[in-house]
């Protein structure tokens, strides 16, 4: 048993140094100063050292190799322990400096390209991350596919060809409700006039308290790019302001405070260990998803967040809590991502994992990006791409090397109906609950079925453990059909 | 060379680790949640195990051992660098440990002996301190005796009997000098009536930026002890407000820019080495003070904060600038060091360094301290103590171990005075720039003068450069008399 506490013991240090790794993140974001950017990039390249140090360490493997504990929580924490440091012995220290230096200029060089428009000055250093993306693939692919190989680092338990399977169903059924949508003749008001920023942080302070995030163990500050960040007890949340977009800020809290509250309700038993985490992104977005869509873009909630913000700003232009419940859902074609509605968001990242399977598997050329995404972006959002920015060039995620990331968008998604259809059968009077903005019942059961474990249970398993079925898309879509079918009159 | 910068680098990231735990530091008392503590701790622990095994590093030894740089800033990096490392290797692991573990759980002691004005509850934990501190200077003492070793942490190449024959001859000057101003019949008006948070903390800022502070490479915050925090870069500030003393604000914080300057000021070549911070605590405060009470506290910026008071709070009760300069300065004896004025401030520093100095010679029992400290305040300060609490118990230097650490606070007085006679000699027009609340000049010349030299020369040569003559206690005493004979009449 002494392996074993050791082990832990030491796996602990390199957890809590990896919280503060996280805070660093965090201040760049929300507190640095300015003038800061050079120091903090020394700052932090002297931390990752220590942690690539201690996640190398020789020490590991020998205690990996006669540890042997008796509880399933012990034998789940030396399975993550070994898994990732298996994975970091197969790539080689050259390749992952190579990799790091390349995607920090890489990053930087995306930037300048998309703020100029000009993908051949990103394509260069595009190609060198792709081929190095790949040859650290070929180190970590033990018997699998290339791209099965780096799903493990954002999906574990997932594979290609089962995400290709559920996104192929996904896809035609996607481009057919979004034009019934488009279609039809109900015309969905936007928000017009602008909210002051005050009573807009006011009422996500509301929003993020009725979801139950806990400020005792997490703060809420500004930042450019929202984001949740940290793990046990201290998770911090950052959301953002835009005086005629309040939806914007809204919803990114109720997001990022899904995120926190999977972080913030994971058994304290597992604090600083491989368990006191959120077990994969596609579980850490089923979370963020259902706190934003499923629930928090219910008509019931809208109904309570109407008379909110009706309190908050006085009438705004929105007549009644139907018409609002339509505005906070309306559907329409973008370029962009991160704006998109329930409907077209899965399109956009079925759109990158195609193509990025193309990349990875060498099917498709770096030169030959932007016209594969233009072409598939016109036959799924009927839109021609008008420039760069609006198009290949507007994710950060591949100047990262963060091949594999993409798709544990839509898994999240995926994942959400599933879990919804489960709290909606275990919970039949939740809509009563969220039209008074209580979400109490619905967060207490995504914290015993989902939080509390952390990465007790498979990404998979903890989905189907709490939904008693496999999961597939057909909540989803079953989901996305009768909402906006409903909104829209389809 | 390459031993050279090996070391240097090595040694960079060691500086860079460090810069990350002053931010830890910065965020707990400044934005971390209130339930993170616990975690915070453990954080704080893995990152302080990271620097002391890099501290300790026989790498270290052995690059020391041929390294032999030509150039003065080389010479003098290597000269830090072999000091501190010399230092750590005197003291025993498990020496370290103890102190470390006794002084976490004597602060806690020591915070509730406070809060219930019990010494005999703080009195065995002292005493173990006290042992253990004994035992650390044993130790470190290098042919010295045990407090010049103790010293020797907080400023280097000065030594007990230095500092004692320049105390001795502070100390019937300043009694003698605070019982003709306590004898005056001049009537010195208090500030009356309550200051709103938002104005103290607007004028603090426009306080920062008039001193020179930099926010491009630093950030203003709120703590319950203000603090400044990091080098380099990224240098921080906190203040307070309390409704009632807008001047506990202001003073904090034109104190903490004081010390913030001199870590910005530093020339950027030192960034992240042993230069590149402040040389000493008696340096650093020497600055804190003069920012604080030389210029901050002169009559002609006075007069300067004086309309910036009235146009930010309109009639406040204090009739003309003469009356605001005297309320600014006024004099009164109390229980408390962090409260005092300048002329009381320095007697209750040298109370502790004659106390703390029997207690580590031996000649002072722990159970006779609070007697010890009894009989001469009352000597000193013609005031019976009425509780521990506002006596022996008041600071929380020695539950952490920091023996020879309030002697600086005096000596950094004494350095303020002896630059401020330069500076006046220097720039003769001073008074007529600080009179439009412009410090350009003044703070110019510092930081050519002290602050851009960093660690570069020993803490002394740094004075004695900059004034062209020895340091001694007559200007502070001049100044003091001057200054208070001027506002009591005296």
């Amino acid at each position: 048993m002494s392996a074993y506490t050791d082990l832990m013991t030491f796996q602990r240090e390199t957890e809590a140094l990896g919280q503060v790794m996280g805070r660093l993140g965090w201040d760049q974001e929300t507190m640095m100063p300015a003038g800061a950017a050079e120091q903090r990039a020394d700052e932090m390249a002297a931390l990752d050292g220590v942690l690539h140090a201690r996640k190398t360490s020789p020490k590991i493997g020998e205690w990996l190799a006669i540890v042997d504990p008796e509880d399933a929580a012990g034998k789940r924490q030396v399975e993550l322990i070994r898994h990732r440091y298996e994975r970091t012995q197969r790539v080689p220290a050259d390749l992952s400096a190579a990799l790091a230096r390349t995607t920090s200029l890489a990053h930087r060089v995306w930037a300048e390209a998309r703020a100029t428009n000009d993908f051949t000055l990103f394509a260069p250093k595009l190609t060198e991350v792709l081929s190095l993306t790949r040859e650290k693939a070929s180190a970590l692919a033990d018997g699998t596919g290339l791209y099965d190989a780096l799903l493990e680092d954002y999906e574990p338990g997932t594979n290609e060809a089962e995400l290709e399977t559920m996104f192929d169903a996904l896809r035609p059924s996607l481009v057919a409700l979004r034009e019934k949508i488009l279609g039809s003749d109900r015309d969905v008001p936007t928000l017009a006039g602008t909210f002051e920023e005050a009573g807009q942080l006011a009422l996500s302070d509301t929003l993020a308290r009725a979801f139950g995030y806990d400020t005792q163990h997490g703060r809420i500050d500004k930042a450019v790019h929202p984001f949740s960040s940290g793990s046990g007890l201290d998770v911090r949340i950052t959301t953002r302001t835009m005086p005629d977009d309040p939806f914007n800020c809204f919803y990114s809290t109720i997001h990022e405070v899904g995120h926190a509250c999977y972080e913030q309700g994971i058994d304290t038993d597992y604090l600083l260990t491989p368990l006191g985490r959120g077990v994969s992104m596609g579980v850490h977005e089923s979370q963020s998803r259902i706190y934003e869509n499923q629930l928090g873009r219910s008509k019931a909630f809208t109904g309570w967040l109407f008379r909110q913000m009706v309190a908050q700003f006085g009438d705004f232009g929105i007549p009644d809590a139907d018409t609002f419940y339509a505005t906070v859902n309306r559907c329409a074609s973008g370029y962009i991502r991160t704006e998109a509605d329930e409907v077209h968001y899965n399109l956009h990242v079925l759109l990158r994992f195609d193509l990025e399977r193309d990349l990875i598997a060498g099917r498709l050329d770096v030169a030959d990006l932007p016209d594969a995404w233009d072409t598939r972006f016109e036959h799924d959002f009927g839109l021609k791409v008008d420039q760069p920015a609006n198009g290949v060039l507007q994710d950060v995620h591949w100047s990262e090397a963060l091949f594999g990331y993409f798709p544990t968008y839509t898994l999240g998604n995926v994942y959400a109906a599933c879990l919804h259809d489960a709290l909606r059968r275990d919970i039949p009077d939740l809509d009563d609950q969220l039209a008074d903005g209580n979400t109490r019942a619905a967060t207490t059961w995504l914290r015993d079925k989902v939080h509390r474990h952390g990465g007790l249970f498979k990404p998979r398993d903890v989905i189907e453990r709490a939904t008693g079925t496999v999961p597939s898309e057909a909540p989803l879509l079953a989901y996305l059909d009768a909402k906006f079918g409903q909104i829209y009159g389809t």
